[in-house]
């Protein structure tokens, strides 16, 4: 039998991710990706359901019991309360043990965390790029992390061994991994996620807004596009009001070329540019084939929703 | 045997709305919905995949062949594009037929196609609210209508029993039928389906423009949430340059309304204001539940996307 990449993993907060994490790590094991995990949270009904879903070895009642010596720690909590989790382990922590996170924007992150941890630790944050609209760690499953990206964002001067060891971590997952500063991710991410996920949110409350059109009128004829919004409006309020919170500036630079954007469409459709409408769409198209042969995608119609009386 | 609904079915246009009636129409034989299926496209490159592909009992070269002597006309060509066909077809079409179409607007479809059709001929315009990004008669299948909605819009004198007559024919296709003015259902779609399509249209082209961030970029991390708007923005482009030029007035006025709740949003992140952002997020999730309870999606996470390596 080999050695494991980690001996013992601890999750802070077993929720969509952190109980992928557990769940995936589980079925890594043959790969020996760690050999035992601690699991906690917040709430006590959260961690009953925990010991229920038999995600973990053991579950305790403190994130001080939970990273007390273990190897591998990845606080999967909203954004915001990861400097307050980063403050209460730190006296707790094993020397030389690994210490990440999920979080969806890293400068702050890098901040917020790095500001308490001692130096005896490896701070190596990381970002799975990957999630569905529900929350809880009834939502997680193993393959969620499948042909998907993690980015880490290991602050200067962070060890390259560790790094190492945690990109080796992400990819016995299923995960692809790439590196880069935390201002750049921040920046990706604020278009490819933060941006989308602001628009979906926005869209989704100004048609429940309409005198014009009940509600009711909105359900049902969402299928022609309105009902994709709802999917990411969905997300889990709290993680979303701490991104939006917390990659501020990267969110309000990408709202302002929006903004550009749709007031030259306004235009178009105002002046009745039909040519300028069809180029546009035409280019967009094109990257849609882009992010099927990414592989972030499938190419399914309507990502094989079932059609038939059964759904 | 029972007599069939319509006797012959002329479709015009077997893209991917059209094709999918041939097929499902064909899957409701059983049920006596049409006896025959005559089909014509512009291109011969179509008609000739047409005929492969088997859709139709008999492939002609023009639209006027195409309704000779059918009992049921569906024109399923760009919005932009049916006044023309109607002007074409209109010498040609039997006495008492049903003559309707698809178009995803229906006020300028009324005007447009029904000052060209001769008053011996019952006009029933309908919007089948289904769909894919793809387009295409191989872009087609029997169930895309099964448990989706399919809006009516006769105008004011049709007689009644065609409008029943051409509800019942989309009933056995599987959709649900709803009767409302052209008007109000242009005010409806506008919210539901055009504003969505051209907020995706948008943020694609935007993503696409960065300096700072690379295509590549945009497309590997696109899991965020980005990757469900480049497939709305990969629907068909003449077609939906045809719905902005022909629903302009409802698609200002709900885009006016976007952009006063994007500016509250940025607002609320601007100053920090996560209480506001928070209550705007729970408040979209309910609505993700509602379109669930409609039918109108399915439950399963990221619409039951695979997430193996198989993908």
């Amino acid at each position: 039998m080999t050695v494991p990449l980690f001996d013992t993993l601890a999750i802070i907060g077993p929720g969509l991710i952190g109980s992928s994490i557990a769940r995936a790590a589980r079925a890594a094991r043959a790969q020996n990706a760690v050999r035992s995990i601690v699991a906690t949270a917040r709430s006590p009904k959260t961690r009953a359901r925990v010991v229920e879903l038999g995600l973990a070895d053991r579950v305790v009642d403190t994130n001080a019991q939970a990273v007390e010596g273990a190897d591998l720690v990845i606080v999967c909590v909203p954004v915001g309360a990861c400097g307050a989790v980063a403050k209460e382990i730190a006296p707790h922590l094993k020397a030389g043990a690994v210490v990440s996170d999920v979080g969806s924007v890293k400068a702050s992150i890098v901040r917020d965390m790095g500001r308490h941890l001692p130096s005896t630790v490896n701070f190596v944050p990381a970002h799975p790029v990957a999630g569905t609209e529900h929350s809880g760690p009834d939502a997680g499953f193993a393959e969620l992390f499948e042909n998907r990206w993690c980015i880490l964002t290991p602050p200067e001067g962070t060890d390259p061994e560790a790094v190492a060891k945690l990109a080796a971590f992400w990819r016995l997952l299923g995960a692809n991994v790439e590196v880069m500063t935390p201002e750049h991710h921040d920046l990706v991410l604020a278009v490819t996620s933060h941006l989308p996920h602001l628009i979906a949110y926005t869209i989704v409350g100004t048609a429940d807004e309409l005198e014009s059109v009940t509600r009711s009128e909105v359900l049902k004829f969402s299928a022609g596009g309105f009902r994709d919004f709802t999917r990411i409006a969905a997300s889990d309020p709290v993680m979303w009001r701490d991104v939006f919170l917390n990659n501020k500036d990267a969110v309000l630079e990408m709202l302002g070329r929006f903004n550009e954007d749709v007031a030259a469409l306004t235009k178009a459709i105002r002046r009745g540019d039909g040519a300028a409408l069809e180029e546009h769409f035409i280019r967009t198209r094109a990257i849609r084939r882009g992010v099927i042969e990414a592989g972030q995608d499938t190419p399914a119609p309507d990502f094989g929703r079932p059609h038939g009386h059964e759904e």
